[in-house]
């Protein structure tokens, strides 16, 4: 897991706001739910297309929204706030916080408190607090209408057969419906197969689905600066991630500062945040994994669940007959939670408390609808533990512990490996179906080699994007200095942009019906030489354009029918074009070829599209 | 397809030399060849690992070894030469140097010729010339004996059962066996299932195998910059592309002086280059795709093949009725050569001569061993293209060429696409191998998708690990700067190291006996803390330090006992090999998990390896 410490902030005390290249913010409501307003990124095309804007699925938040002006200390505007007051959840008082909080830092060193102050509110028993426990009920939220309009990127139902042209694909037994509707969602949610992770404390939340039958997610990790010069610049982090498409952040801050910080991300963040709570509990603890206990990290549950943390990881997998299978690994325990986890039973030989507390921490996370991210703590850490008997003995105990989640009215979802070589990758996503009962798979890669230091994120990403196609609903990303050191803005972005692409290639391959119209309207600009439309319509604007820009810089190559690549002489683009009007001639040729077809049988096959 | 343009060369006018980071070029011989000396690169391992050098394979040529002076002029020392002296081929008189050769360069514009001079040699009628043909005859060469030992990184064949070991993969119909004998590297190219380009001009070259039952290679394109300054400039991309593990090297070069730029590559290669010769046959004509006929062609085919091109792309595939086909595309045709073929088919409404004369190719290439490789003109230029009717036609024509070109004497490989998204690639592979008559496949990428230029190294990564898996023999690699500019030498280094991730996450996959011995081995100098191990056995071995120099700069870190993503109090890898200790004092705990193990039935199943 990374951390971030950005090389060169923009600003320092600010925040990247401001549109993405070519493109605007918008917003659109499903129809019959004027006050739900979904965002979405529209790209505006150059006339001579004649296609309508292409909308795009938009995780940045109010900070690309240039009608909205940013207050870090005002925090985001509520988004959810409406909806969860209706449903009756108790007021409660704050846990007060300690010092230990924040790591001890000395006051001159304290990093400010969010001024943005919420309410607490906290589930009562008896009473459906989480997305889970409305959609057992049959209640369709507004959150399960918000992600369905979100998932179909504002597209209304389309004809049958439009959809079935863009939806070819091999789904591994995954059920993507042509349109999302919100009884879909309720019905996937209440069937374990998807969550919605939605602190009640989370009022400014734009709400997302995680699920196989949905858009595969990417989450990016960001952490503090060993010297936090200020919370602006923490929470620029998240802004960042989400820009380029992070669809959830995890806050894997360690050390002082960190309780005022996760306010300040918390209060800013329009995604999903989780945390490992270990690893603070350790830290209230001295570092000592020895010294943990069930209070102390009780007590960190609830202040991270009080600040509206939407998901934790929790490694109650790793238990005290598991570790002695990690003994001949040749990369032993790579997890830190999962160290610390068997650090601690060894210590004490003893099962671990989370293990035999698991149904306290489920009550507890109930209450403010966090949800689970049973966290994989024997994940393997080599190309030779891949697969191993230590790995997916824990699988099957979060089998086990997902099963008790539901009963307790728990959203869950389900971490896995890793590095694993690509032969061993389907059955990673076989046994954590079969295991954990369809529950949400949350991978990070996994890595398929060892030997590219530096560019995991590639290693990671073909992993990644096989996982994906194959069910994985959610792929933790993996930045160029994984392994190395500290990942600074650019390989944040780096490591975003290639999770991103993987993401989409899996969607294509499932034939997710609205993925390829992207990838469509992106080759019909290259084909027709709109530059900017093809920029634009990148997962990186920026970035393609600079590329471009290096070798044919003047303006006029924006429009020019050829590119640096074959130059004017033998552009084959620019020949297709001349052979296509010649080719709208030949109806006589077009003819034989329809002979020859016929005649030659299955040389002809149509293609599946 | 790519050319270079350095941005920053290192030094004019000279070329890269020197080792690796933490190697040597070494040589070693197989068992009762002492003449035949095959290069590895040898990586020293720290005293504390208590493990031999590493070796590894090296395509980086004489440049990175230290014993050999490196003179463009002299061009690097023979490696064949004995060895095809011993053929008795004929001595022929070269074709004079016409200025159209050169593009018709302005005198003061005219990059000098090489005054590395070679004999000319010529098979005749009758006798065995190419590899093909010698192992037809059952005759191993030593072009067959060198690439066996080559394959097999030196290893004496070892105890079945410690292959075995290594050797779990998924092989999709593949036959590698644990050990590579010369017997079975001539067995599979009589069964044309693998190729070693070789011109009997080129004798610099170091032979490599290219086909399914061996390591999965990849090639680089280079080409020359619009104002050469020099012919080293030109020698140095080729230089630059094989340190970083290019097995092959296309010249797309273009323009003025390709004629003379040509021979300095050649010279100085120790890999097979390979050319498109439609493209200087275009040059010859002025540009127009229509004025190009057999006998322009001819003469160019004669040019390059008498200056050691080892293979030459032949669009043959790119028929007259196959150009209706595409009018409906997206992106139309994006192949260069299919471009110009299909113009010209369409100019004069005429089948392609190349596909007229292909006999008269095969003819002319047997007598240089130049291979073919069998160009796919009509390959999609976007996601929605892939799979098409026009794809598959040209693949069924390449699949008969490849008979006669094998009737001919010829070895041949077929060349692939393009942009397939993750669920079509396996189609491409299994087509190919049954068309082809399961000829080495040759594939540029596969893009996943089309919406992250500027990201095309990963996009295409993850589709050529994918095909590498599933049995494609070469990949050609693709730049960040693919659909946008001209790639710089970082884009080099980016795409060749990308594209060597996706051949040994292949090779891994398909469970090449010797791929995962480096995996093993950075992920025990990764777990024991041994930093410079570890950056001196990944791809790049100055990337990885100077990433992990950025956060821990301080030479003490090498050694240390952390890293910077958890510091030291949190270090699970220290935690893990604290537990192994206690573990060994676990006996009993073990005996219990044994118990377990029995009790549980199937849970415990003993993961692959």
């Amino acid at each position: 897991m990374n951390h971030i410490a950005p090389k060169h902030p923009v600003v320092p005390g600010s925040v990247t706001t401001g549109p993405i290249a070519g493109s605007r913010r918008i917003h659109s409501s499903p129809e019959g739910h004027p006050g739900i307003r979904v965002p979405f990124r529209e790209i505006a095309l150059h006339p001579s297309a004649n296609e309508p804007p292409f909308r795009a699925y938009d995780t940045s938040g109010p900070y690309t929204d240039e009608a909205v002006r940013i207050d870090l200390e005002a925090g985001l505007p509520s988004v959810r706030g409406e909806w969860i007051a209706r449903r009756g959840f108790a007021a409660a008082e704050r846990r007060a916080v300690t010092a230990a909080d924040n790591g001890h830092a000395a006051p001159e060193m304290l990093v400010a408190p969010c001024p943005a102050k919420r309410d607490l509110l906290v589930g009562r028993a008896g009473q459906p607090v989480t997305q889970y426990e409305f959609a057992r009920a049959g209640i369709v939220t507004e959150e399960m209408v918000y992600v369905a309009h979100r998932e179909n990127l504002g597209r209304a139902a389309m004809p049958e057969g439009a959809e079935a042209r863009h939806a070819d694909g091999e789904r591994f037994g995954a059920a993507l419906p042509a349109f999302i509707t919100p009884e879909f969602v309720r019905d996937e949610i209440a069937r374990g197969r998807a969550i919605i992770p939605a602190n009640i404390n989370h009022p400014e939340l734009e709400p997302t689905i995680i699920g196989r039958n949905f858009l595969v997610k990417i989450n990016a990790n960001i952490g503090n600066s060993a010297v936090t010069s200020s919370a602006a610049d923490e929470v620029e982090k998240l802004v960042w991630a989400i820009r380029w498409g992070a669809d959830t952040v995890m806050d894997l801050s360690t050390g002082r500062n960190i309780h005022n910080i996760r306010d300040w991300i918390l209060r800013n963040s329009p995604v999903p945040i989780g945390t490992v709570p270990i690893y603070q509990a350790l830290e209230k603890v001295g570092g000592d994994p020895a010294k943990l206990d069930w209070d102390v990290f009780r007590d960190t549950l609830v202040e991270q669940a009080e600040q509206g943390v939407d998901y934790f990881t929790i490694h109650a997998g790793v238990r005290l007959r598991h570790v002695p299978l990690t003994a001949r690994r040749v990369t032993g325990i790579v997890s830190r939670g999962g160290s610390i986890m068997a650090r601690w039973c060894l210590s004490h030989h003893r099962e671990s408390f989370l293990y035999e507390r698991f149904d306290e921490i489920c009550d507890l996370m109930r209450k403010y609808d966090v949800s689970f991210s049973l966290g994989d703590g024997l994940r393997p850490g080599s190309i030779a533990d891949a697969n191993d008997a230590a790995q997916f003995a824990e699988l099957e105990t979060l089998g086990e512990l997902t099963k008790i989640a539901w009963d307790k009215g728990c959203q869950v979802m389900i971490e896995g490996p890793g590095h694993v070589p690509m032969h061993k990758i389907k059955e990673n996503m076989d046994r954590q179906l079969r295991e954990c009962g369809e529950a949400p798979f949350y991978t990070l890669g996994p890595l398929t080699t060892d030997i590219a230091p530096g560019y995991d994120h590639i290693t990671s990403g073909i992993g990644a994007a096989m996982i994906g196609w194959f069910g994985c609903a959610m792929l933790c990303y993996v930045t160029p200095k994984e392994h190395l050191g500290l990942p600074d803005r650019d390989d944040v972005k780096t490591g975003v942009i290639t999770y991103k692409i993987a993401a989409h290639a899996a969607d294509l391959a499932k034939g997710h019906p609205a993925a390829k119209l992207r990838d469509d309207a992106l080759s019909r600009a290259r084909f027709e030489f709109r530059w900017q439309d093809q920029f634009n319509l990148s997962l990186d604007p920026d970035t393609a354009q600079r590329y471009h820009d290096e070798t044919l810089p003047k303006d006029a190559h924006k429009v020019a029918h050829f590119c640096s690549m074959c130059g004017p002489k033998f552009c084959s683009m620019q020949i297709t074009q001349d052979l296509r009007r010649e080719a709208e001639r030949m109806e006589g040729m077009a003819g034989k070829t329809e002979e020859f077809r016929a005649g030659g049988g299955q040389i002809y096959t149509p293609a599946a599209e």
